[in-house]
């Protein structure tokens, strides 16, 4: 190693050799058969908050979910403009090439990006200070204007609401990508709501008829 | 629970309840300090590859790690055309709000999105039937160009100088955004390159002096 | 290892880990004592169905049943016809030369053997194409007139009668057997019919006077 | 329970409350998915003994593989001659319904039916009497010659090249399906011949190329 050492490093390299010790050398059959390819049946589309790590939450295994993570779990909807559209290129992945049966969008309480949503605190700045995440979240503008309504910008209860209407707002989107609405329809591909509360450490499941979630027993 | 069930659902639910068994309950204090936000110190940018989740080859705790995963690990540049700039949302969030000191790009081995750009086998297809992979790994077609020239397109030599390459386009991508370049300059933020090697198992770190890889011992 | 790797291979490897640690080592009197020979007192014949392994729903130990397991659940009567009869020879095996006290035959519910005796929706199918499935459900169709008559063919009500006498079915041929009817008679082997709802997970005992399958409690 | 007691069913009563405790009500998620219908990917043929459970040796989860069991872990060739056969019926539904990837047979030590066959002690006896299982071991007929050869037909040795010899007898007669060799050389599955050593419990895998048998560490 002949790279500048710091904490951080050091503590991820500590991690990996646990990794090899652990979840490589003895699970080698499992590597030589994921040398030939990926077969995920789930994609997981969750926050990049350090405290939701879906492969940590739903403990699986090497090879099981294919994840997405950005702030806030968030799905543009279809739209064909020019421009690097990094979740509709993971989402055309996980469908078209890997035909993943399941997609899972995981919110979570406490989130960040749900909250600056909500407060729209960083509305205004500049890109690199704050611009970028403004124009990320206003993806949640339209279900933000019910909750404020409701619930007001500010509070654990407004921010809740937020969190649990972005998971929906994901989910909608998705739908306005043929192959997902077409594959659903078909009955080959299921879509779900989550979310993590962070509070409790409880899972819920959405259930999309009552647009409630509960947690999972 | 009264969503449809899936073997795949109940999958996720049964691993879901060992994480309450092994990974919340014994942890009740990290959890509610937890609870109080989050202080990463490292973002790692991944794959969205099943096969290579940061959270299990660091082997890190909750709330290490804030995570990006998308195809191939892919940063663009800094651009303030408008539009949901997801990674650069995300990559703010990380360095402005939650003050990260150290970036990690881990690319890796049998990468789909790499080899894809490689061969450039989906040029030209439509949004939604690969189009939206084509114009994502866009962002590799600098680097392909002596890729190419030194190896052509096809081949596991070819591939894993594309996965390579890779890297050092998003650490370079990383360090058009200013807010990055400037703390990176200061010392106050350190970028990694990384690369895990599926077929063994290594973990390789950058020397970005020598532009080489060596893998972690 | 120096064979094809398959993440199928390696999930029943990590299984066979599990086994060695839990079910092997913590075990070693016991399988010192199997190593020397097997002496089940019961038999079970089962359907091939992945849902209703023996094994698991009666929680055995190793070394306590001896176990059939086909489409359905079938016993063919005796016949002195040339050919290798499968069935024939494993009862002959548990009833002579183990000398088994008791036989359950256990059928259940959503049995794909049974819905097609039922439909006789692969009738007339060339071998290796459903006809062997057809030609070995023929065994049901004695009792499927019966069913037909009263339930029709179609709908879950005519396929659990179609289940239920599937089970009656295998009774009776068990008892064309001299060897079984005999040791029958004398009091020394007992025969019982099971029926496992995998729509609730209730198993179910036949009272064959009232010709009634009751739930265990 | 209005079913005549037995120690033997209370056994298998008790085992039940068990499962319904910790294999049940736990895993509810797993059986409401199963309730809708089978995908295992995996079809393993074993012997009826009591001391070799695959669903115990491979601590598989229900719905994970189809099971064939009978004396010997034996698939006797393709064929269309009258009469019901149950492996190639079994083999039908899970190769061509269910679609299962891998099959695996598995052998074990200390088989009585392979000693059988070896001994030839039951050529001659009446149906119902043992002529039953030497009618079904006559399938071994061809690979016994060269164990006899080699190793005579007394003694662990010699038993121990019947038991392995079986598993290619299967493996090849298996290959006689038309359905299974085309599939095969597809791709499509993968055949596996496996051993389990009742006297130190391990499992061994079978190189086909050398013909070896290794076990798996």
């Amino acid at each position: 190693m002949n790279t500048k050492p710091s904490l951080e490093l050091a503590s991820l390299i500590e991690g990996y050799r646990r990794f090899r010790a652990n979840g490589w050398n003895p699970r080698r059959e499992r590597w030589a058969a994921l040398r030939e390819g990926q077969e995920p049946r789930v994609m997981v589309i969750a926050c990049s908050d350090s405290r939701v790590d879906p492969a940590q939450i739903f403990d699986v295994d090497p090879g099981q979910i294919f994840v997405v993570r950005n702030v806030a779990a968030m799905v543009p909807p279809f739209e064909t403009s020019p421009g690097h559209h990094g979740v509709s290129a993971a989402l055309e992945f996980a469908v078209q090439v890997l035909r993943v049966r399941e997609i899972v969008v995981m919110g979570h309480g406490m989130c960040g990006g749900c909250k600056a949503a909500l407060t729209q605190e960083l509305a205004g700045t500049e890109p690199g200070k704050g611009g970028f995440i403004a124009d990320w979240i206003e993806l949640l503008d339209g279900a933000r204007e019910e909750v404020v309504h409701k619930h007001g910008t500010q509070g654990r209860e407004a921010e809740k609401a937020m969190e649990l209407a972005g998971v929906k707002v994901s989910l909608a989107n998705l739908r306005t990508f043929p192959c997902v609405s077409e594959l659903e329809s078909r009955g080959k591909l299921t879509l779900r709501g989550a979310f993590f509360a962070i509070s409790d450490g409880l899972l819920h499941v959405l259930d999309e008829e009552s647009g409630e979630f509960s947690p999972v027993e």
